[in-house]
């Protein structure tokens, strides 16, 4: 079978927000374990003018979710963004987990040329839904999910590459 | 056009590793400014045990120039791994652009089925060309574009996500 949008697409988000839901749940048992308070991990950043590890694992789910939703050419849904604990944070990716694995391949699939406009940070962006998967959604997912885990790593959490792989 | 293996990959690797090689730019200027030794930064961790700028865009590399060679059945070039500067990571990342934009559409596509073997960590990982992209090598890749970009900011350079986009 030829790969296709939603082949591109949804096993990448399910295989790497899967992993990092396993991730804050290891977060949280340091957390104890150390008597750290949970907010302090989840307040933390790399630079003080970088997200937090809460607002890092929200924006992952926000590619995933948006994504998906604007290749199928359906309404993003609307998360509160009121996540205040690992519980919360993983409740989230839970629900991006059923969002995008509630779409069939026939969904997505010849998204190539689906105009998709965007704004970020109030300008437009305009794109193919080819470039906006390859060139935008997945280099985002990835980018905050990896900074969600050098976030813990930086922290002392004793995770390595193969939690961040999952089940590759 | 429907997506293919060529499309889901080199454009990828292409617009991920300018941006790596324009921030490293920013990062000798960086440096120069602030007079810190490069070979402080190409040697910074975000953790004792996390591998150090320099080798996070080695690792990157590998996995651009790893993934479009399996994916097209030539043999992967190996590159030295000594690179002591930061002239020496921006000339990796250069030899890499040169040799994924070396590849024609026809000698990727087509490879969903591949059958790919690697060595990881001592254990054998096989994988059809499919998943060998989208499971392990894009999120690999990303994995180290990021880590670099992340110690880059934790230093205090300062740069912004649009950096790490580079040309969307």
């Amino acid at each position: 079978m030829p790969i296709s949008m939603y082949q591109a697409a949804v096993p990448a988000f399910v295989q790497t927000l899967s992993a990092l839901s396993a991730i804050l749940d290891k977060a949280e048992v340091f957390a104890a374990e150390r008597k750290i308070d949970p907010a302090v991990l989840l307040g933390w950043r790399l630079a003080p003018d970088m997200f937090a590890l809460a607002r890092q694992v929200q924006i992952a789910t926000d590619h995933a979710k948006g994504c998906c939703a604007r290749l199928a050419g359906v309404q993003v849904p609307k998360y509160a963004d009121d996540e205040a604990s690992f519980a919360d944070l993983r409740a989230r990716i839970g629900r991006t987990l059923d969002f995008v694995q509630g779409f069939e391949p026939s969904d997505i699939d010849g998204s190539e040329e689906r105009d998709i406009t965007l704004a970020v940070g109030g300008r437009e962006m305009r794109f193919t839904g080819q470039h906006y998967l390859v060139g935008f959604a997945l280099p985002n997912f990835y980018f905050h999910a990896t900074a969600a885990y050098a976030i813990l790593r930086h922290c002392g959490l004793p995770i390595g590459k193969r939690d961040f792989m999952g089940a590759t």
